[in-house]
Protein backbone atom coordinates (compact mmCIF):
# COMPACT_ATOMS: atom_id res chain seq x y z
CA UNK A 1 0.00 0.00 0.00
CA UNK A 2 1.63 3.62 -1.09
CA UNK A 3 0.76 5.92 1.59
CA UNK A 4 -0.97 8.77 0.36
CA UNK A 5 2.08 11.31 1.22
CA UNK A 6 4.26 9.06 -1.14
CA UNK A 7 1.63 9.77 -3.88
CA UNK A 8 1.95 13.07 -3.20
CA UNK A 9 5.71 13.31 -3.50
CA UNK A 10 5.84 11.02 -6.43
CA UNK A 11 3.41 13.23 -8.56
CA UNK A 12 5.24 16.58 -7.76
CA UNK A 13 9.04 15.02 -9.06
CA UNK A 14 6.29 15.00 -12.54
CA UNK A 15 7.15 18.67 -12.30
CA UNK A 16 11.28 19.88 -12.89
CA UNK A 17 11.53 22.38 -10.19
CA UNK A 18 10.74 19.73 -7.74
CA UNK A 19 12.49 16.91 -9.28
CA UNK A 20 15.79 19.54 -8.99
CA UNK A 21 14.99 20.15 -5.48
CA UNK A 22 14.63 16.85 -4.10
CA UNK A 23 17.65 15.84 -6.57
CA UNK A 24 15.38 12.52 -7.35
CA UNK A 25 13.11 11.36 -10.02
CA UNK A 26 10.81 8.68 -11.06
CA UNK A 27 11.48 5.59 -13.07
CA UNK A 28 8.55 2.88 -13.90
CA UNK A 29 7.59 -0.29 -15.46
CA UNK A 30 8.95 -3.64 -15.79
CA UNK A 31 11.84 -3.04 -18.01
CA UNK A 32 13.09 0.53 -16.61
CA UNK A 33 12.59 -0.59 -13.33
CA UNK A 34 14.60 -3.73 -13.58
CA UNK A 35 17.46 -1.81 -15.67
CA UNK A 36 17.75 0.99 -12.82
CA UNK A 37 18.02 -2.01 -10.22
CA UNK A 38 20.96 -3.40 -11.97
CA UNK A 39 22.69 0.43 -12.26
CA UNK A 40 24.48 2.22 -10.60
CA UNK A 41 21.64 5.27 -9.79
CA UNK A 42 21.22 5.36 -5.75
CA UNK A 43 17.52 3.93 -5.53
CA UNK A 44 15.81 5.43 -2.49
CA UNK A 45 12.47 3.50 -2.48
CA UNK A 46 10.62 1.32 -4.46
CA UNK A 47 7.11 -0.08 -5.03
CA UNK A 48 6.17 -3.23 -6.85
CA UNK A 49 3.31 -6.04 -7.52
CA UNK A 50 4.46 -8.68 -5.42
CA UNK A 51 5.96 -11.34 -7.74
CA UNK A 52 8.29 -8.34 -9.34
CA UNK A 53 9.45 -7.99 -5.80
CA UNK A 54 9.95 -11.33 -5.35
CA UNK A 55 11.48 -11.80 -8.69
CA UNK A 56 13.61 -8.92 -7.43
CA UNK A 57 14.02 -10.31 -3.48
CA UNK A 58 17.87 -10.34 -3.64
CA UNK A 59 19.48 -7.48 -5.01
CA UNK A 60 16.54 -5.26 -2.99
CA UNK A 61 17.56 -6.76 -0.29
CA UNK A 62 21.29 -6.31 -1.09
CA UNK A 63 21.15 -2.59 -2.24
CA UNK A 64 18.85 -2.03 0.86
CA UNK A 65 16.16 -0.59 -0.62
CA UNK A 66 12.55 0.54 0.88
CA UNK A 67 10.46 -1.62 -0.78
CA UNK A 68 6.30 -1.76 -0.83
CA UNK A 69 4.13 -3.67 -1.90
CA UNK A 70 1.67 -2.72 -4.57
CA UNK A 71 -1.35 -3.84 -7.12
CA UNK A 72 -1.33 -2.74 -10.25
CA UNK A 73 -4.66 -0.16 -9.65
CA UNK A 74 -2.20 1.42 -7.32
CA UNK A 75 1.01 1.63 -9.50
CA UNK A 76 -0.76 2.94 -12.46
CA UNK A 77 -2.50 5.61 -9.82
CA UNK A 78 0.77 6.66 -8.82
CA UNK A 79 2.79 6.80 -11.25
CA UNK A 80 2.01 8.41 -15.62
CA UNK A 81 2.09 5.05 -16.71
CA UNK A 82 -1.56 4.19 -18.02
CA UNK A 83 -1.02 0.57 -17.17
CA UNK A 84 2.13 -0.26 -14.72
CA UNK A 85 2.16 -4.19 -13.70
CA UNK A 86 5.13 -4.36 -12.23
CA UNK A 87 6.74 -1.46 -10.36
CA UNK A 88 7.72 2.02 -9.51
CA UNK A 89 10.91 3.46 -8.28
CA UNK A 90 12.53 6.87 -7.06
CA UNK A 91 16.06 7.58 -7.65
CA UNK A 92 18.47 10.06 -6.70
CA UNK A 93 19.81 11.73 -10.07
CA UNK A 94 23.14 12.09 -10.61
CA UNK A 95 25.28 14.82 -10.67
CA UNK A 96 25.66 17.30 -13.83
CA UNK A 97 29.72 16.40 -14.56
CA UNK A 98 31.31 17.39 -17.49
CA UNK A 99 32.31 14.50 -19.52
CA UNK A 100 35.33 13.29 -20.26
CA UNK A 101 35.70 13.27 -24.39
CA UNK A 102 38.30 11.27 -25.72
CA UNK A 103 38.12 9.88 -29.38
CA UNK A 104 35.10 8.15 -29.63
CA UNK A 105 31.89 9.71 -30.81
CA UNK A 106 29.23 12.09 -28.68
CA UNK A 107 25.87 13.96 -29.20
CA UNK A 108 25.22 16.98 -28.80
CA UNK A 109 21.31 18.19 -28.31
CA UNK A 110 20.86 21.88 -29.81
CA UNK A 111 17.23 22.50 -27.99
CA UNK A 112 15.19 19.48 -28.96
CA UNK A 113 12.06 20.08 -26.90
CA UNK A 114 10.37 17.18 -26.85
CA UNK A 115 10.93 14.64 -24.26
CA UNK A 116 10.32 11.62 -26.02
CA UNK A 117 12.35 12.56 -28.75
CA UNK A 118 15.48 13.01 -26.10
CA UNK A 119 14.57 9.72 -24.29
CA UNK A 120 14.66 8.08 -28.28
CA UNK A 121 17.65 9.71 -28.72
CA UNK A 122 19.19 8.41 -25.96
CA UNK A 123 17.89 4.79 -26.59
CA UNK A 124 19.93 5.17 -30.10
CA UNK A 125 22.66 6.25 -29.25
CA UNK A 126 23.16 3.37 -26.64
CA UNK A 127 22.24 0.96 -29.59
CA UNK A 128 25.61 2.36 -31.03
CA UNK A 129 27.20 2.30 -27.65
CA UNK A 130 27.07 6.40 -27.58
CA UNK A 131 27.64 6.54 -23.78
CA UNK A 132 27.81 10.68 -23.52
CA UNK A 133 25.39 13.17 -24.60
CA UNK A 134 25.53 17.12 -24.31
CA UNK A 135 22.61 19.40 -23.92
CA UNK A 136 21.85 22.59 -24.26
CA UNK A 137 20.20 24.12 -21.56
CA UNK A 138 17.05 24.69 -22.86
CA UNK A 139 16.77 20.64 -24.35
CA UNK A 140 14.12 18.90 -22.72
CA UNK A 141 14.98 17.36 -19.06
CA UNK A 142 16.58 14.27 -19.03
CA UNK A 143 14.79 13.19 -15.76
CA UNK A 144 11.28 14.13 -17.63
CA UNK A 145 8.94 10.84 -16.92
CA UNK A 146 8.51 10.57 -20.62
CA UNK A 147 12.44 11.23 -21.27
CA UNK A 148 13.30 7.98 -18.67
CA UNK A 149 9.98 5.71 -20.61
CA UNK A 150 10.92 6.59 -24.23
CA UNK A 151 14.74 5.70 -23.45
CA UNK A 152 13.46 2.28 -22.40
CA UNK A 153 16.21 1.57 -19.83
CA UNK A 154 19.08 3.55 -21.55
CA UNK A 155 19.09 5.90 -19.40
CA UNK A 156 21.19 3.79 -17.11
CA UNK A 157 24.03 3.85 -19.66
CA UNK A 158 24.27 7.20 -21.21
CA UNK A 159 24.83 10.24 -19.69
CA UNK A 160 23.57 13.46 -20.27
CA UNK A 161 25.48 16.59 -19.70
CA UNK A 162 23.56 20.26 -19.55
CA UNK A 163 25.76 23.08 -20.16
CA UNK A 164 26.14 25.99 -22.71
CA UNK A 165 26.62 24.29 -25.93
CA UNK A 166 28.19 27.09 -27.59
CA UNK A 167 30.61 27.31 -25.06
CA UNK A 168 31.45 23.33 -24.95
CA UNK A 169 31.40 23.51 -28.56
CA UNK A 170 34.30 25.71 -28.60
CA UNK A 171 36.72 24.25 -26.39
CA UNK A 172 36.23 21.05 -28.16
CA UNK A 173 39.08 19.67 -30.37
CA UNK A 174 37.09 17.09 -31.64
CA UNK A 175 35.15 17.24 -35.81
CA UNK A 176 31.50 18.76 -34.97
CA UNK A 177 29.26 17.10 -37.75
CA UNK A 178 25.36 18.56 -38.33
CA UNK A 179 23.09 18.04 -40.34
CA UNK A 180 21.74 20.86 -42.50
CA UNK A 181 20.17 21.19 -46.11
CA UNK A 182 23.38 21.91 -48.30
CA UNK A 183 26.34 19.53 -46.42
CA UNK A 184 27.76 16.82 -47.95
CA UNK A 185 26.17 13.66 -48.57
CA UNK A 186 26.54 11.56 -45.41
CA UNK A 187 27.60 8.68 -47.55
CA UNK A 188 29.98 10.43 -49.08
CA UNK A 189 31.87 11.33 -45.57
CA UNK A 190 35.11 9.87 -44.02
CA UNK A 191 34.42 9.72 -40.82
CA UNK A 192 37.39 9.09 -38.58
CA UNK A 193 37.58 8.04 -35.06
CA UNK A 194 35.58 10.21 -33.08
CA UNK A 195 33.61 13.45 -33.43
CA UNK A 196 30.67 15.64 -32.30
CA UNK A 197 26.94 14.83 -34.09
CA UNK A 198 25.26 18.10 -32.89
CA UNK A 199 20.74 17.54 -33.40
CA UNK A 200 19.35 20.66 -33.92
CA UNK A 201 15.64 21.90 -32.33
CA UNK A 202 12.57 20.18 -34.30
CA UNK A 203 11.50 23.01 -35.97
CA UNK A 204 14.08 25.45 -36.67
CA UNK A 205 17.01 22.50 -36.54
CA UNK A 206 20.78 23.78 -35.76
CA UNK A 207 20.70 27.50 -34.29
CA UNK A 208 23.26 29.71 -36.07
CA UNK A 209 25.75 29.85 -32.86
CA UNK A 210 25.88 26.51 -32.61
CA UNK A 211 25.64 26.07 -36.45
CA UNK A 212 29.33 28.55 -36.68
CA UNK A 213 31.71 25.83 -34.51
CA UNK A 214 29.75 22.79 -36.81
CA UNK A 215 32.97 21.66 -39.20
CA UNK A 216 31.13 19.75 -41.21
CA UNK A 217 28.28 19.87 -42.86
CA UNK A 218 26.26 17.33 -43.52
CA UNK A 219 23.00 15.89 -45.29
CA UNK A 220 20.65 12.82 -45.60
CA UNK A 221 19.64 13.13 -49.06
CA UNK A 222 15.98 12.94 -49.95
CA UNK A 223 14.29 11.20 -52.47
CA UNK A 224 10.37 11.76 -52.05
CA UNK A 225 8.50 14.88 -50.74
CA UNK A 226 8.69 15.53 -46.84
CA UNK A 227 10.32 18.20 -46.06
CA UNK A 228 11.89 17.10 -43.07
CA UNK A 229 12.84 14.39 -40.63
CA UNK A 230 12.27 13.44 -37.29
CA UNK A 231 15.19 14.61 -35.23
CA UNK A 232 15.69 10.87 -33.58
CA UNK A 233 15.12 9.18 -36.95
CA UNK A 234 17.76 11.67 -38.49
CA UNK A 235 20.01 10.47 -35.80
CA UNK A 236 19.53 6.89 -35.98
CA UNK A 237 20.12 7.33 -40.04
CA UNK A 238 23.61 9.38 -39.45
CA UNK A 239 25.15 7.25 -36.54
CA UNK A 240 24.56 4.07 -38.28
CA UNK A 241 25.63 6.08 -41.38
CA UNK A 242 28.99 6.52 -39.44
CA UNK A 243 29.56 3.34 -37.55
CA UNK A 244 28.58 0.92 -40.70
CA UNK A 245 29.75 3.20 -43.69
CA UNK A 246 31.27 1.75 -46.45
CA UNK A 247 33.66 4.42 -47.26
CA UNK B 1 -16.56 31.92 -34.45
CA UNK B 2 -16.60 28.19 -33.95
CA UNK B 3 -20.09 26.96 -33.33
CA UNK B 4 -20.84 24.57 -30.53
CA UNK B 5 -22.23 21.75 -32.78
CA UNK B 6 -19.21 21.99 -35.33
CA UNK B 7 -17.10 21.73 -31.48
CA UNK B 8 -18.76 18.56 -30.63
CA UNK B 9 -18.90 17.10 -34.04
CA UNK B 10 -14.78 17.72 -34.19
CA UNK B 11 -13.93 16.31 -30.86
CA UNK B 12 -15.95 13.66 -31.85
CA UNK B 13 -14.01 12.91 -35.02
CA UNK B 14 -10.66 12.23 -32.59
CA UNK B 15 -12.75 8.94 -32.06
CA UNK B 16 -12.01 6.28 -34.16
CA UNK B 17 -15.65 4.73 -34.47
CA UNK B 18 -17.04 8.03 -35.25
CA UNK B 19 -14.16 8.40 -37.69
CA UNK B 20 -15.34 5.95 -39.61
CA UNK B 21 -18.90 6.39 -39.25
CA UNK B 22 -18.62 10.06 -40.36
CA UNK B 23 -15.67 9.08 -43.03
CA UNK B 24 -14.31 12.59 -41.93
CA UNK B 25 -11.30 13.06 -40.03
CA UNK B 26 -9.65 16.34 -38.56
CA UNK B 27 -6.36 18.05 -39.76
CA UNK B 28 -4.39 21.18 -37.27
CA UNK B 29 -1.56 23.35 -37.58
CA UNK B 30 -0.20 25.53 -40.47
CA UNK B 31 2.30 22.86 -41.79
CA UNK B 32 -0.45 20.02 -41.93
CA UNK B 33 -3.46 22.22 -43.06
CA UNK B 34 -1.35 24.31 -45.73
CA UNK B 35 -0.67 20.34 -47.29
CA UNK B 36 -3.87 19.41 -46.66
CA UNK B 37 -5.41 22.40 -49.47
CA UNK B 38 -2.81 21.67 -52.13
CA UNK B 39 -3.88 17.60 -51.50
CA UNK B 40 -6.24 15.91 -53.32
CA UNK B 41 -8.42 15.22 -50.31
CA UNK B 42 -11.69 16.71 -50.16
CA UNK B 43 -12.02 19.22 -47.15
CA UNK B 44 -15.78 20.48 -46.17
CA UNK B 45 -14.97 22.59 -43.66
CA UNK B 46 -11.79 24.89 -42.05
CA UNK B 47 -11.63 27.35 -39.31
CA UNK B 48 -8.29 29.05 -39.15
CA UNK B 49 -6.99 32.71 -37.91
CA UNK B 50 -7.72 35.52 -39.84
CA UNK B 51 -4.19 36.14 -41.46
CA UNK B 52 -4.24 31.79 -42.79
CA UNK B 53 -7.11 32.24 -44.38
CA UNK B 54 -6.15 35.65 -45.91
CA UNK B 55 -3.28 33.90 -47.24
CA UNK B 56 -5.02 30.76 -48.74
CA UNK B 57 -8.52 32.84 -50.02
CA UNK B 58 -7.51 32.04 -53.43
CA UNK B 59 -7.36 28.43 -53.03
CA UNK B 60 -10.09 28.42 -50.50
CA UNK B 61 -12.57 29.68 -53.17
CA UNK B 62 -11.45 27.77 -56.13
CA UNK B 63 -11.96 24.45 -53.74
CA UNK B 64 -15.19 26.29 -52.40
CA UNK B 65 -14.49 25.26 -48.82
CA UNK B 66 -16.69 26.29 -46.22
CA UNK B 67 -14.27 28.74 -44.07
CA UNK B 68 -14.88 29.91 -40.31
CA UNK B 69 -12.51 32.54 -38.74
CA UNK B 70 -11.50 31.32 -35.63
CA UNK B 71 -8.78 33.13 -32.67
CA UNK B 72 -6.21 31.30 -31.58
CA UNK B 73 -7.47 30.36 -27.94
CA UNK B 74 -10.80 28.87 -29.83
CA UNK B 75 -8.16 26.79 -32.50
CA UNK B 76 -6.91 25.33 -29.54
CA UNK B 77 -9.83 24.32 -27.64
CA UNK B 78 -11.37 22.78 -30.45
CA UNK B 79 -8.60 21.02 -31.30
CA UNK B 80 -5.94 18.48 -29.67
CA UNK B 81 -2.79 20.85 -30.09
CA UNK B 82 -1.86 22.54 -26.94
CA UNK B 83 -1.42 25.79 -29.09
CA UNK B 84 -2.92 26.49 -32.83
CA UNK B 85 -2.01 29.54 -34.17
CA UNK B 86 -3.46 29.07 -37.26
CA UNK B 87 -5.74 26.58 -38.68
CA UNK B 88 -8.23 23.30 -38.24
CA UNK B 89 -10.02 21.80 -40.99
CA UNK B 90 -11.97 18.66 -41.46
CA UNK B 91 -11.64 16.55 -44.33
CA UNK B 92 -13.16 13.58 -46.16
CA UNK B 93 -11.72 10.28 -45.76
CA UNK B 94 -10.10 8.28 -48.72
CA UNK B 95 -11.05 4.98 -49.80
CA UNK B 96 -9.52 2.17 -48.02
CA UNK B 97 -7.93 0.85 -51.48
CA UNK B 98 -5.40 -2.34 -52.74
CA UNK B 99 -2.59 -0.84 -53.78
CA UNK B 100 -1.16 -1.69 -57.59
CA UNK B 101 2.47 -2.82 -56.06
CA UNK B 102 4.99 -2.38 -58.97
CA UNK B 103 8.73 -3.07 -58.66
CA UNK B 104 9.10 -0.44 -55.80
CA UNK B 105 9.92 -0.62 -51.75
CA UNK B 106 6.83 -0.35 -49.98
CA UNK B 107 6.59 -0.70 -46.09
CA UNK B 108 4.55 -3.40 -44.08
CA UNK B 109 3.00 -2.31 -40.99
CA UNK B 110 2.34 -5.53 -38.37
CA UNK B 111 0.35 -4.39 -35.53
CA UNK B 112 2.12 -1.08 -34.60
CA UNK B 113 0.40 0.21 -31.74
CA UNK B 114 1.37 4.30 -31.18
CA UNK B 115 0.20 6.60 -33.51
CA UNK B 116 3.33 8.66 -33.15
CA UNK B 117 5.11 5.85 -34.28
CA UNK B 118 2.91 5.34 -37.24
CA UNK B 119 3.08 8.95 -38.24
CA UNK B 120 6.77 8.94 -37.79
CA UNK B 121 7.11 6.24 -40.21
CA UNK B 122 4.93 7.82 -42.65
CA UNK B 123 7.11 10.52 -42.43
CA UNK B 124 9.59 8.66 -43.05
CA UNK B 125 8.46 6.71 -45.74
CA UNK B 126 7.66 10.14 -47.73
CA UNK B 127 11.34 11.47 -47.09
CA UNK B 128 12.65 8.23 -49.19
CA UNK B 129 9.74 8.87 -51.72
CA UNK B 130 7.52 5.82 -50.60
CA UNK B 131 4.27 5.99 -51.36
CA UNK B 132 2.68 2.89 -50.25
CA UNK B 133 1.94 1.03 -46.97
CA UNK B 134 0.42 -2.26 -46.03
CA UNK B 135 -0.88 -2.02 -42.42
CA UNK B 136 -2.77 -5.08 -40.52
CA UNK B 137 -6.21 -4.21 -38.87
CA UNK B 138 -4.35 -3.91 -35.44
CA UNK B 139 -2.34 -1.08 -36.42
CA UNK B 140 -2.59 2.55 -35.05
CA UNK B 141 -5.46 4.52 -37.42
CA UNK B 142 -3.66 6.69 -40.29
CA UNK B 143 -6.44 9.68 -39.53
CA UNK B 144 -6.22 9.04 -35.77
CA UNK B 145 -4.84 13.05 -34.54
CA UNK B 146 -1.80 11.81 -33.55
CA UNK B 147 -0.69 9.90 -36.52
CA UNK B 148 -2.09 12.90 -38.72
CA UNK B 149 0.02 15.89 -36.43
CA UNK B 150 3.21 12.87 -36.58
CA UNK B 151 3.07 12.82 -40.49
CA UNK B 152 3.87 16.67 -40.55
CA UNK B 153 2.12 16.83 -43.59
CA UNK B 154 3.12 13.15 -45.33
CA UNK B 155 -0.48 11.88 -44.91
CA UNK B 156 -0.68 14.02 -47.79
CA UNK B 157 1.36 11.99 -50.08
CA UNK B 158 1.53 8.33 -48.38
CA UNK B 159 -1.09 5.55 -49.15
CA UNK B 160 -1.85 3.63 -45.50
CA UNK B 161 -4.02 -0.07 -46.96
CA UNK B 162 -5.26 -1.60 -44.06
CA UNK B 163 -6.01 -5.69 -44.53
CA UNK B 164 -5.28 -8.76 -43.36
CA UNK B 165 -1.74 -8.17 -43.50
CA UNK B 166 -0.84 -12.56 -43.78
CA UNK B 167 -2.93 -13.06 -46.44
CA UNK B 168 -1.73 -9.42 -48.41
CA UNK B 169 1.71 -11.25 -48.21
CA UNK B 170 0.80 -14.49 -49.46
CA UNK B 171 0.01 -12.95 -52.46
CA UNK B 172 2.70 -10.48 -53.25
CA UNK B 173 5.79 -12.05 -55.17
CA UNK B 174 8.01 -9.43 -54.16
CA UNK B 175 10.53 -10.13 -51.73
CA UNK B 176 9.83 -9.42 -47.91
CA UNK B 177 12.11 -7.92 -45.86
CA UNK B 178 11.64 -8.28 -41.88
CA UNK B 179 14.38 -7.29 -39.07
CA UNK B 180 15.12 -9.88 -36.22
CA UNK B 181 17.81 -10.39 -34.02
CA UNK B 182 19.52 -13.25 -36.38
CA UNK B 183 19.37 -12.10 -39.66
CA UNK B 184 22.02 -10.97 -42.63
CA UNK B 185 23.75 -7.76 -41.66
CA UNK B 186 21.50 -5.10 -43.49
CA UNK B 187 24.66 -3.46 -44.55
CA UNK B 188 25.41 -6.72 -46.22
CA UNK B 189 22.65 -7.43 -47.64
CA UNK B 190 21.71 -6.86 -52.03
CA UNK B 191 18.95 -5.04 -52.19
CA UNK B 192 16.68 -4.94 -55.31
CA UNK B 193 14.64 -2.91 -57.16
CA UNK B 194 11.47 -3.29 -55.03
CA UNK B 195 10.64 -5.23 -51.84
CA UNK B 196 8.19 -5.17 -48.76
CA UNK B 197 9.90 -3.82 -45.45
CA UNK B 198 8.19 -5.12 -42.52
CA UNK B 199 8.35 -3.43 -39.50
CA UNK B 200 6.97 -5.60 -36.20
CA UNK B 201 5.45 -4.21 -33.01
CA UNK B 202 6.54 -2.19 -30.63
CA UNK B 203 6.85 -4.99 -27.94
CA UNK B 204 6.85 -8.34 -29.42
CA UNK B 205 8.86 -7.32 -32.95
CA UNK B 206 7.34 -9.48 -36.27
CA UNK B 207 4.49 -11.62 -35.74
CA UNK B 208 4.87 -15.80 -35.94
CA UNK B 209 2.38 -15.93 -38.51
CA UNK B 210 4.13 -12.98 -40.57
CA UNK B 211 7.63 -13.98 -39.94
CA UNK B 212 7.00 -16.87 -42.13
CA UNK B 213 5.98 -15.19 -45.12
CA UNK B 214 9.72 -13.36 -44.66
CA UNK B 215 12.31 -13.76 -47.74
CA UNK B 216 15.41 -12.23 -46.29
CA UNK B 217 15.89 -12.02 -42.91
CA UNK B 218 17.37 -8.61 -41.27
CA UNK B 219 19.51 -7.22 -38.49
CA UNK B 220 20.72 -3.92 -38.03
CA UNK B 221 24.07 -4.74 -36.05
CA UNK B 222 24.27 -3.28 -32.35
CA UNK B 223 27.13 -2.43 -30.38
CA UNK B 224 26.44 -0.96 -27.06
CA UNK B 225 23.63 -1.86 -24.56
CA UNK B 226 20.37 -1.16 -25.75
CA UNK B 227 17.83 -4.24 -26.08
CA UNK B 228 16.10 -2.65 -29.04
CA UNK B 229 15.61 0.22 -31.29
CA UNK B 230 12.08 2.33 -31.62
CA UNK B 231 10.28 1.08 -34.85
CA UNK B 232 10.32 4.14 -36.32
CA UNK B 233 14.21 4.58 -35.75
CA UNK B 234 14.55 0.77 -37.21
CA UNK B 235 12.83 2.15 -40.13
CA UNK B 236 14.54 4.89 -41.31
CA UNK B 237 17.86 3.15 -40.84
CA UNK B 238 16.89 0.57 -42.92
CA UNK B 239 15.34 2.64 -45.83
CA UNK B 240 18.38 4.74 -45.73
CA UNK B 241 20.62 1.56 -46.21
CA UNK B 242 18.10 0.47 -49.28
CA UNK B 243 18.76 3.24 -51.08
CA UNK B 244 22.04 4.07 -50.29
CA UNK B 245 23.78 1.19 -49.93
CA UNK B 246 26.80 0.68 -51.45
CA UNK B 247 26.77 -2.82 -52.09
Amino acid sequence: MVSKSKIKFIKSLQVKKYRKQEQSFVVEGAKSVTELLHSDFEIVWLAGREDFITRHQVLLDRKRIETVVATESELSQVGTFQTNDAAIAIARMKENKPPMLNETYCLALDDLRDPGNVGTIIRTADWYGIKTIIASEETADFYNPKTISATMGSFCRVNVFYTDLVSFLRTSKLPVYGAFMNGTDVHEVNFGKGGIVVIGNESNGISDAVGQLVTQRITIPRIGGAESLNAAIATGIVLDTIFYSKK
